[in-house]
């Protein structure tokens, strides 16, 4: 007897992908969920505001992929820590599963906001970006799993109820409205954060035909304008949070999908993919798996204010 | 306290992802092996012949993907009992874990050798079987495994040290050649098989320049003349089995993958990619990754012969 086996009998699995169901009423349905965050900083506000998430609990795993290096290994003690004290706490607060991989490579570009938003890091960043996301991915996901929630490490406020309202949408991929709050004056105020939900223009179009075939489209870049229509610009003060509009790419913030997206071969390309790259390339993935990723512009999450 | 909790105690795990190797040694570093094999028929040979090789079986899973339909549940009858016997027997005889996935959508083409090679099936057909195998990989890919077997449910006869003898070359992604036994008078010989193996030509680099978007170039059809070199063709009688050739294509009916390859996001594209489907898009996706695919031309392992 190997001490592999006396750990762990052997098991025959049997699973049913046409029970698998992800619908618009999950919590009812039982449907088991994992929440995956690529995280290079930890922020107390994200794991606050990911504890108040209201979603039964032993019905949530989590997955967090992390950097090699000295701010990864900080990253990675805080995270421990956190872990630990619920996973050790009462069993009506425990996660069903929480996994944390190491990543074997480092962040391309330093962390800080302004060396990683440069035009030139955003390759080779968006690139690592995508293979820590498929790393994570490839190696987490499970036939049980019926939705997979992205969810950034600097995401800092969301609705408790941030699944099942994304879930209520029944929609193969769906993102909401990431913006920033800041301080004008003594005054609290919100600005679009994230410009990769977005609606595909000619102009964008036009030039992806002219480039080069490793080149990139990127948004929110006065240096190449695309004249594609942001979801940040369709949000309404007053609109309904329910409002959906059909979107060309996405952005993983916070992105909710159906597992079986995933599991058709969706993932986030680490190479430009009708010149797109990372999420932006993964909603055109999805759109070529037949998928259409839709966004909730008046439903919002808040990314955190460096 | 719900069931779910009494059956499964909540766990962290962690993993090193730069601690896990795939070499050239996998038996001695302890290196865990996933075997998949998407199985639409189940062939008693290719069973007895699994059961042969000699991998220690506690390195090394199974994983399967049923498709729906009559005969899907034949092939999954006859696959759970041989996996049953085998999980039951004696401890050192047993498999680390075996999942079975059963999809949730059947063949969209007859099983029929004559009816499923038809060019006009061929698309809709590997569209499906990459999503099957996308199913199977995004399912059971777990953080601890170095290598990726994929072996199609009719590849019979293979040299028992078939896992040991690929990795041995230490190749991010290799393939046997796959021949196949017939008689002609009474005379046991062996013809070619699997033409997904091959080296780009000219000719179809530029036929894929003048192709719709959406058109896939299919190898093995008079009606399509590539001129690629193909690796059945390289295949010497007395050559070394440890000669390696480069390659453009691959075939999946032996093909043996080092898993981070898959967890950088190289999967099996349902679409066309680069004018490439299933297996052949999985090389090319891997080239884009930065990997070499590799075959051996003298390695050979036999698919049945209906
Ligand atoms: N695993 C991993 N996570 C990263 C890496 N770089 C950034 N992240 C995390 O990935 C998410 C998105 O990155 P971020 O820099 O915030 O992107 P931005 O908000 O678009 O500028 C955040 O959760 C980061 O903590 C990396 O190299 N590896
Ligand atoms: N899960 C699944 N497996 C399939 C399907 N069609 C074929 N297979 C299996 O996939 C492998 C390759 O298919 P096969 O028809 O043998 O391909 P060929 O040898 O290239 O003609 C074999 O192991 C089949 O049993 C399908 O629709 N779903
Ligand atoms: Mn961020
Ligand atoms: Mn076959």
């Amino acid at each position: 007897v190997t001490p592999a086996r006396s750990r762990k009998p052997p098991a025959v699995q049997r699973y049913h992908m046409n029970t698998l169901k992800a619908t618009a009423s999950p919590i009812s349905n039982q449907e088991k969920v994992i929440i995956l965050t690529p995280l290079a900083k930890f922020y107390d506000e994200y794991w606050t505001n990911l504890l108040k998430l209201n979603y039964p609990r032993e019905l949530v795993e989590l997955g967090f992929i992390i950097p090699k290096g000295r701010e990864g290994n900080l990253a990675l003690s805080k995270l421990q820590d956190v872990v630990h004290k619920v996973q050790t706490g009462k069993k009506k607060d425990q996660f069903a599963k929480v996994t944390i991989l190491r990543q074997d490579f480092d962040s391309p570009v330093p962390q800080n906001e302004k060396d990683r938003h440069a035009l030139s890091a955003q390759k080779a960043r968006r690139a690592a970006m995508s293979k820590a996301r498929n790393s994570l991915l490839f190696s987490v996901l499970r036939p049980d799993i019926a939705w997979v929630l992205w969810l950034d490490a600097d995401i800092i406020e969301t609705p408790p109820t941030l699944i099942q309202d994304l879930a209520s949408h029944d929609k193969a991929v769906i993102v909401p409205n990431c913006f920033q709050r800041y301080k004008e004056g003594g005054v609290s105020k919100i600005r679009p954060y994230d410009y990769n939900s977005w609606h595909d223009s000619n102009d964008a179009l036009k030039m992806a035909g002219t480039m080069g075939k490793d080149d990139i489209i990127l948004e929110g870049y006065r240096e190449m304008a695309t004249w594609r229509l942001l979801m940040t610009g369709e949000y309404k003060e007053h609109g309904s949070v329910h409002d959906e509009t059909k979107l060309d790419g996405v952005g993983g913030t916070a992105l909710l999908v159906k597992a079986e997206v995933h599991r058709d071969g969706a993932m986030f390309p680490p190479f430009p993919f009708y010149h797109l790259i990372e999420t932006e390339g993964f909603a055109k993935m999805a759109r070529r798996l037949g998928y259409q990723p839709y966004g909730l512009p008046n439903y919002l999450v808040y990314h955190y204010n460096e």
